[in-house]
C-alpha cells in the first residue's frame, strides 16, 4: 500500500476522553475513530488488524474442525424468554420493538440462537460431538463504556459452542479449549493467565477467564507467585494463601480476553436439544461456550506492546510486515524503493510504502514508530552510496546496512 | 469435509411460508434457517457461499484500490438529524433507546458515518479522489419480510462511497463502478441489466440499479429488447416505446441486487465536508453511493441457477467444487476415496466427500443434486473395475469415466 494514498491521519494529541494506552495510540495512529460513546469506526489500519485476529482464530479453529456459521444480531423475545435471561440480562440486553410493536434483542451472546438451532439438527449420539462458532458483531447496553476498545457497545466477537453426550466428554474439551485458546493468544503476542471466576447463575462450577495482566485493565487477579493459581478477586476469599503450595498470593490488573463457560444442561433443557443416546435414552446436550473478544484483544495488545513512541505490533497482528521509507526524491531513490515494494509484495510481504514527498525523514520516522509495524527499511542518497538499504527492528535499537541484493531474503 | 462431520441436515420438504424458489432450495439443502420474520442463520454452507461472494467483492475492489474499513451498525442520532434522515428514513429505520435514554439507529446505510469520518481527514484536492467501502450487515425495518433471503430485516451488504472534487470526475468514476460491477456479477453468476431508476430525494439525476430478470423479483423492468434502454417501471411513462430506436419495449420482473446513487453535496454540506481546491477556494466533497446486496445476489444466484432437483452453483460462488461419494463400503473403495479425496484438497479443490455408511447410492445423489456443487465424483466397486472415477457436472446429463491417475488434473 503507498502510504501517500492510506486513509489515515496522524494526529499529535490524543483525544481529550482517552485514558488509557490503547486508546491514545490506536486513535493519534487512526486506527480506529469513536463516534459515539464505545462505539467505534474501524479504519484502514485497524481493520487489517481485526483481519489478522480473526485469521489466527479461523485458522486455529479449523484445525479443531469446529465449523463456522453467522448468526444473526436481532433475535427474537421469545428465544429469549425461554430461557428467562429476557429479564435477568437486562442490562446489558439492548432491546427494541419492530413496526408491528414485537420485541427483539441485540445479540450480547448467542447461546438462545445457537442451541435453537442444534434442537432441530441433532438427533442422536452419532451426532455428537459438535463445535459451532461465529466471529460477529455483538452488543451491550453499557451503562459506562469507557477505555477506548476495553469496553464498547458494539464489538468483534468470536463464540464457540460445544455440544456433547455427556459431562465426561465436555470436560475434556473443555481442557483442550484452554489449550488451544493459549496458543491463539501466543500467536497474538498476549500472555495470558487462565483464572478462575464465578460460576454462572446455573452451574455449580467455576468459569475460566483468560486475563493479560496489565495495569489498563478493570479486573483485578490474585495469582500464585509460582503459578499453582489464579483467582478473579471477584470469588477470592480474604487472607487467602496459594492452596497448593501455600505462598502467599500477588495480586494485578487484568484485562479479560476470553471466557470459557460450562454451559450443562442448562439451555438444552429450556429449548429443548434432546438426543438419544446409545441406550435409546433421551437425553438433554451437555453445553459448552468460549469466548473471544477480538476487539479487546486488539487493544490488549497494544498495551502490552508499546513504548513511548507508539505501538510495536508482533509480527502475526501487524497491518503490514514492512515499513519501507524512501528518503530525498532523487530519480535513484524513487526508483530503487518503488522496485523493492514491488518485489517484497510479489513474495508475499504486506508493506506500507511511505512514498509521500512532502513530509520529512524525521516526521516520517516519527509516524512509523507511531504505527509501529515490526521492520523498517529506509532507502536514501546515503544507504545506495553502498548498495544497501537500511533496516531496523520496531522492537530494537540497532540499525543495519543490508545490501540490496539481499534485501528481499533478509525480510523473509 | 467430510459430509458425516457437516453440520447440515437436508430436509424433504420446504418450510410452509416459503414462496420463492430460493428461500425453499437453501432451506431445504440446509445452507440457512429463518430464525424470525426476515431474520436468518447462516449454516456452514450457506456461509461458505455468502464467503465466495465477499471473496469476488473484495479482489474487485483491490484491483480498483478502494480501501476497506468497517463501520458500526450502532449510530448516534446526532449523525441522522444533521441530514434530517432521523425523520425521512424512518421507516426502514430501526431506532433503539440506551440506558441514558439517547436514541441510535441501527444503520440501514452508512452515509452519515462515513461523510462524518472522511469530513475529519481530507483536507485539500490533494486527498481526492477517494473511495472506502465496507462489508457489514445493516438492518431494516420492514413491515413484510418474505421471499427468503430476497427480502430480509438484517442482511450483509457491501457499501462503497466515492469522494470527488467536481462532478465531472465523480461522473466518470460512477460509469467506471458500473463496468466493475458488472465484472463483480458476471463471476457471480448472475447476468445483470442496469437501469434506470427515480432519483433521490435531492439529486434530480436518476439512480441505477443491476436488476436481475427473474419472476422472483418484486420490481418491473420495462426494457428495450435490442438492449438500448432499461427502467424501473416506477419511473416509466405509460405506453412509451424505446427513445434510441423506437422499438416497443418488453416487461418483466427483477430483483435489485445493486443500486448506485450520485450523492452530489447533499451530505458533505451537512456534515461539513469540504475541501480546498487548487486554487485555494473551500468546496463541499462530491460523492457516490454503490451497495451490493450479498444475500440478496446469493439468493438471485438460486433464482437463476437451478433445476427440479435442486441447486446449481456457478463454480466461483459453490460452498465446494466437487462433490465427491464414495459408494459401497469396500476396503478398496474407501481407500481410493479417502486417498482422493486428499489428493484434491492438497491441489487445492474445496471437496464435500461423502464419506456417509448410513446412506444408499441413491439418497446420496439426491441429496447431492439438491445442494448442488459442480461436479459429482463417484467411487464405486464398479468404476474401481476399469481404475476409474465417474465424473458428473451438475448442469450437464452426460457421466463420464476418468481414470484414476488422471482424475486430479481432470478436476483442475
Amino acid at each position: 500500500m503507498f502510504q501517500s494514498q492510506l486513509f489515515a491521519k496522524i494526529k499529535k494529541e490524543p483525544p481529550r476522553e482517552a485514558e488509557t494506552i490503547s486508546h491514545k495510540l490506536l486513535t493519534r495512529a487512526d486506527f480506529i475513530e469513536q463516534i459515539a460513546s464505545g462505539i467505534y469506526v474501524f479504519l484502514p489500519l485497524g481493520l487489517r488488524v481485526q483481519n489478522k485476529i480473526a485469521r489466527i482464530i479461523r485458522e486455529e479453529m479449523e484445525g479443531i474442525k469446529a465449523q463456522e456459521m453467522a448468526m444473526p444480531a436481532l433475535q427474537p423475545k421469545s428465544l429469549w424468554e425461554k430461557t428467562g435471561r429476557w429479564q435477568t440480562m437486562d442490562p446489558p440486553l439492548f432491546k427494541l420493538k419492530d413496526r408491528h410493536q414485537k420485541e427483539l434483542a441485540l445479540g450480547s451472546t448467542h447461546e438462545e440462537v445457537v442451541t435453537y438451532v442444534v434442537s432441530r439438527r441433532i438427533k442422536t449420539f452419532k451426532d455428537l460431538p459438535l463445535a459451532l462458532f461465529q466471529i460477529q458483531n455483538k452488543f451491550r447496553n453499557e451503562i459506562r463504556a469507557t477505555g477506548g476498545l476495553l469496553r464498547t457497545r458494539e464489538f468483534l466477537m468470536k463464540d464457540l459452542y460445544s455440544f456433547h453426550e455427556d459431562q465426561k466428554d465436555f470436560e475434556k474439551y473443555y481442557e483442550f479449549i484452554k489449550k488451544v485458546y493459549q496458543k491463539i493468544f501466543k500467536r497474538c503476542g498476549l500472555p495470558t493467565l487462565i483464572v478462575q471466576a464465578s460460576g454462572s447463575d446455573f452451574t455449580e462450577e467455576y468459569t475460566h477467564e483468560f486475563q493479560v495482566l496489565t495495569g489498563a485493565g478493570e479486573d483485578t487477579i490474585i495469582f500464585c507467585p509460582r503459578g499453582h493459581f489464579a483467582q478473579n478477586k471477584e470469588i477470592a476469599k480474604a487472607g487467602t494463601k496459594c492452596p497448593v503450595c501455600g505462598q502467599t498470593l500477588k495480586s494485578d490488573r487484568g484485562v479479560e480476553v476470553a471466557n470459557i463457560f460450562p454451559l450443562g444442561d442448562k439451555y438444552s433443557k429450556d429449548l429443548d436439544a434432546y438426543f438419544v443416546d446409545a441406550d435409546g435414552k433421551k437425553k438433554p446436550i451437555i453445553m459448552g461456550c468460549y469466548g473471544i473478544g477480538l476487539d479487546r484483544a486488539l487493544a490488549t495488545i497494544v498495551e502490552i506492546h508499546h513504548d513511548k513512541d507508539g505501538i510495536i505490533w508482533p509480527k502475526e497482528v501487524a497491518p503490514f510486515q514492512v515499513h519501507l521509507i524512501k528518503i530525498e526524491n532523487s530519480r535513484r531513490v524513487k526508483e530503487t524503493a518503488a522496485k523493492l515494494y514491488y518485489d517484497l509484495q510479489k513474495s508475499g510481504v504486506e508493506v506500507l510504502y511511505d512514498d509521500r514527498t512532502n513530509k520529512t525523514a524525521g516526521e516520517k520516522f516519527v509516524e512509523a514508530d507511531l504505527i509501529g509495524l515490526p521492520l523498517r527499511l529506509v532507502v536514501s542518497e546515503k544507504t545506495l552510496k553502498t548498495n544497501s538499504v537500511e533496516a531496523k527492528k520496531r522492537n530494537e535499537k540497532k540499525i543495519k546496512l543490508v545490501k540490496l541484493s539481499r534485501i528481499v531474503k533478509y525480510v523473509q
